[in-house]
């Protein structure tokens, strides 16, 4: 454990104080990484980081895996251990517990029932307010993901042509991010065409590219661990005009957007802004999901960007801006860049074209 | 919603009956899609099937996703509801809970708040019970899945070569299952050379393959929903008989393992038989993980071969058998087979030979 994780560890306990706590158990691999620069993938075992504000700490994790550092109390547990059993021997049965919010059922259940005179309380938005605002070392890691993500969309917006599948398409995008040296990508590569492109999670299948259609492509890198994540739309070799003046509105509305961010702007005011332009155009119910998301070490990082957010906005934060139209059975487009928060407006992390174009 | 989906959710409302359990909420994706026969992907939002014994049942599912299911009723919720204020509503406050084991802490934490009179309960083993036992649809496509991870297992095999890294060789599995027209592997593959391979859940890396070192291929397969999962060891070239007296010791734990599969046997027998040999041969403390887990729609479905495991196998069951012997530093081996319990015995599912050889 370095300098770095042992500020993180102490802005946790100044968290949890604030929200009058003085235990969390951590599940979240990645916030136990981002908090100790421990690399456990438990699968389904059990795997906790138990953090107390008097600056005690354990870590709970199977002999099967390997934990190369010296400085944390290590709790070792076999699979034929009650490992929960040996959680709650650990824990403050006086006090209120903080709980990781992925922490599985399973395992929250056992230990209610194990220490049941305690209170519970969701307490993921302490490690979460950490993770969100980045430092500078992350920062330099989310652009160069970013840089990658753009070289591979103009590969792939290059690469596409009438007649192939939404698959070939995605496995060519996969391939591009193994070349370049990614852990792979941070979500399911989306390409969608056409009518597919009216439902904003569709997976690729054998969908063939004809002229006319719309391309939706929404992809994304994890490089060095940090996510990028970046949507563009095009058409293949025409394009219907009530299409392209749909992605016009939608591009504007993301441009609109991205032009308000600044430290102390609240998340739900920058969705208002892109929704109501798109309102104004008409497709006001056709924009059915939030406007963006959190992301750093996951895709989707806590914390959106959306009507019941009314956090404001941080300089260091890093969110999606991706305002959508979506036409049942018929077409869709989402226009999508990663933000940083700067100290006085955003850094926008993606460099390839936004407007519509036709390709293919 | 088909037949097999009433009969499958008919037999989870006698399995909570027998729990004394009126209600269930269940979150498992794939369960989900084994229970009704709908495909979601929710990542971190809310979406459950809510079961009762009476018969009535209910899905909650976010607008951004889409159920083509006419026959079961919908509760539709968006990003700025509060979904479990509404699924608060609809569930019986004077009994019981089951809840699903993998049930993240921010949903089942709110629910208890929202409804805190209620006692609520894992109740997994209700679905997971059925999950386990699989029908004759089921069995062939894990038939299928296997028979094509044994061709990428032989096709690896031969292309391995001294000189190649770890991730070469991972990334060529992965292609031959993409190639065979899989969803993907069903966990990462693993690929580890010499030292490596101490580690049972190494990661593929940058290590080059030298002449004498083991090479542990821990590999599997997604195809139309079903996994697959063996694992091999190898040596590059050469062999030091240490290593090669322990792989067939390993070998023959798996052997005596899977002789002795059918039903009303003991998961923890098969798991001690296994255990019992290996450490006949002195390396009992090398062998550092349970036998092996039951698979099906994940590749660690739930139940597992282990010591604490004391239910007894039923035919229909599928599970691996996988003992190891790992040497820190220097070695590692594990021979893996799955298996599917017979009225008599057990079939053996893949057919890769498992004793030890050079390749490379």
């Amino acid at each position: 454990m370095n300098a770095l994780h042992r500020q993180r560890l102490n802005r946790l306990e100044q968290a949890l104080k604030e929200k009058n706590l003085t235990q969390m158990i951590i599940c979240d691999p990645l916030s136990i990484w981002y908090l100790t620069g421990v690399s456990v993938e438990p699968g389904e075992r059990l795997f906790v980081l138990y953090v107390r504000t008097d600056g005690t700490l354990c870590m709970v994790v199977n002999r099967l895996f390997t934990v190369e550092d010296q400085d944390i109390p290590l709790v070792w547990i076999t699979d034929t251990d009650d490992g929960i059993g040996i959680l709650a021997q650990q824990v403050d049965k006086t006090a209120a517990m903080g709980i990781d919010k992925k922490w599985p059922a399973r395992f929250l259940l056992a230990l209610i029932s194990k220490n049941p005179d305690v209170s519970y309380v969701n307490a993921s938005e302490c490690v979460d307010g950490l993770r969100a605002v980045k430092d500078s070392e992350e920062l330099e890691k989310m652009r160069i993901s970013s840089a990658i993500n753009d070289r591979c969309m103009e590969a792939a917006a290059a690469y596409i042509k009438e007649g192939m599948t939404e698959k070939e398409c995605a496995a060519y995008i996969n391939n591009l991010y193994r070349e370049a040296g990614c852990q792979g990508p941070s979500f399911t590569t989306i390409v969608s065409f056409g009518a597919n492109a009216a439902d904003p999670h569709h997976r690729p299948d054998d969908t063939v590219l004809k002229e006319g259609d719309c391309i939706v492509i929404d992809m994304g890198c994890i490089k060095d661990r940090y996510c990028s994540d970046m949507t563009r739309t095009y058409f293949c070799k025409t394009a219907d005009s009530q299409y392209t003046a749909i992605h016009d509105l939608v591009r504007e509305a993301n441009e609109k957007a991205e032009a308000m961010i600044r430290p102390g702007v609240r998340f739900c005011d920058i969705d208002r802004t892109a929704r109501e332009h798109i309102e104004a155009g008409g497709y006001g119910p056709n924009f059915t999901h939030r406007l963006g998301h959190m992301i750093g070490l996951e895709d989707h990082d806590p914390g959106d960007v959306s009507a019941s957010n009314t956090d404001i906005v941080r300089e260091g934060m890093i969110f999606s801006i991706e305002p959508g139209v979506y036409l049942p059975g018929r077409f869709g487009v989402r226009v999508e860049d990663l933000v940083i928060v700067t100290a006085d407006g955003c850094e926008i992390l993606n460099h390839v074209d936004k407007h519509w174009k036709v390709i293919g």
